[in-house]
């Protein structure tokens, strides 16, 4: 089983990644991003996305309502139908599926983000939260009768309301269901660069140990990130490749190796 | 086994129709429009849904690639994802599926539209066409394990390219699949008026033979809607109810026999 992470950035070569995975003789399902698209349908629509900055420095977008409005449209319909469609068409028999269809991706609403307003420091509440569980028996079911889910945020809360969410933590609520032992990421660089400006300063191999060790000099998005990816490894992940996805063949590329591979 | 068909204008009481469908206890799916808010994304989006006119007089939408865009990010995005929340909140464990998902609609593409343009005829081709058939084995799997499927276009080609479709021809094909004996449609009016404009003009009660004639007396979009009516008698359902979408409570109004019952 195979969980392939797709970037939502606008450079990802969607079309040579579901190429790449019709010729594969493995299960895998996709959990993509749609990050450009969306802050351009929300820009358009006149909402843009919004970026708030908490007292201890994590940026993260604020999702009220319209938020939730833009990822719906974003991730849930132009981004995840075109993957379908690519999909099906090179004969992979897709269905798409949000984190709240099926209350696939449980999570827990976050309390509020505490944020600096001049003197004051108030807490914002929004529609975000961290997915907790999943919803394993129709996954499998899906799995079980041929079909290959591609997912995507939103996911669902305690009260089943629909949530932003990162994909960082979601592949590990789905590799903990599943058991993965592949997860592929791909991303808009070779790997994890040494220093993010220089794109031949890539890092082969991480163990979970050095992630460790580097979780502890970096913060905020990049700390959750390098955790995230150290927890993969913990719940029995083999092979954990971070890789471009920018190439003619991303998934070909990541499965030879390519890119940083976590042991 | 019931489908209802939830009209996608602004004015229908969605969440009275969840409310309703949650206190039910016969299965049932839901096929729903979002012309509407399609209309207003793909306005600000500055890609205006566009009408054309065949040489016979029918208009239709023209669905390009950025109408497709629309109805993705419209249907399949906000309007099927808010169906899903709302569904979820009251206890109803809804998937939202588009007509690609699974290739659960199965349809053929149209020739072409035949437009005048000047002098002359020409023909327009858009990703648009007709329902033929329904994955039944998806639908059975989701239905059989507790999930209310809530289905949307676009639908998928025989070629798997994501293509409009009429909601009116979508509902038959998927009776046609689950033999549903109850089709509830709820719009924007008391039901099926004799005068447009006459909202007091409602007609009770409709035999599939006067729709028969009825069908000879009107033209374009109004024939086929009724032609897909009858044929949804024809094949086996035993109670078809047009009904008012947007009073407190649509669904129990529809089985109480409000609205046009088609006979």
């Amino acid at each position: 089983m195979i969980i392939v992470k797709l970037g939502g950035g606008r450079e990802i070569n969607v079309e040579g990644v579901i190429k790449d995975l019709a010729e594969l003789d493995q299960k895998f399902l996709i959990l993509h991003g749609a990050n450009a698209v969306r802050d351009e349908i929300a820009e358009k629509l006149g909402k843009p996305t919004r970026v708030v900055t908490s007292v201890s420095g994590y940026s993260s977008v604020f999702s009220d309502k319209d938020a939730i409005d833009a990822i719906m449209m974003g991730y849930s319909g132009i981004k995840n139908k075109r993957i379908v469609e690519l999909c099906q068409r090179n004969g992979i028999n897709a269905v798409g599926l949000s984190g709240i269809d099926g209350k696939l991706i449980q999570g827990e609403r976050n309390k509020g983000i505490r944020v600096r307003k001049g003197e004051k420091v108030m807490i914002l509440r929004d529609y975000s939260g961290k997915p907790k569980r999943v919803n394993k028996e129709l996954l499998q079911l899906l799995l079980d009768h041929g079909y290959v889910p591609v997912i995507c945020i939103p996911i669902t809360d305690e009260n089943n309301v629909a949530i932003n969410s990162e994909n960082d933590d979601i592949v590990n609520v789905l590799q903990e269901a599943l058991r993965a032992d592949t997860i592929l990421s791909l991303i808009e660089a070779p790997g994890y660069l040494e220093n993010r400006d220089d794109e031949n300063s890539l890092i082969q191999t991480i163990t979970a140990g050095e992630l460790k060790a580097r979780e502890d000099q970096v913060e905020g998005r990049m700390k959750r990130k390098m955790l995230a990816l150290r927890k993969l490894i913990d719940n029995g992940a083999k092979t954990v490749v971070i890789s471009d996805g920018r190439v003619e063949h991303p998934i070909k590329g990541a499965l030879a190796g390519k890119g940083t591979t976590i042991k």
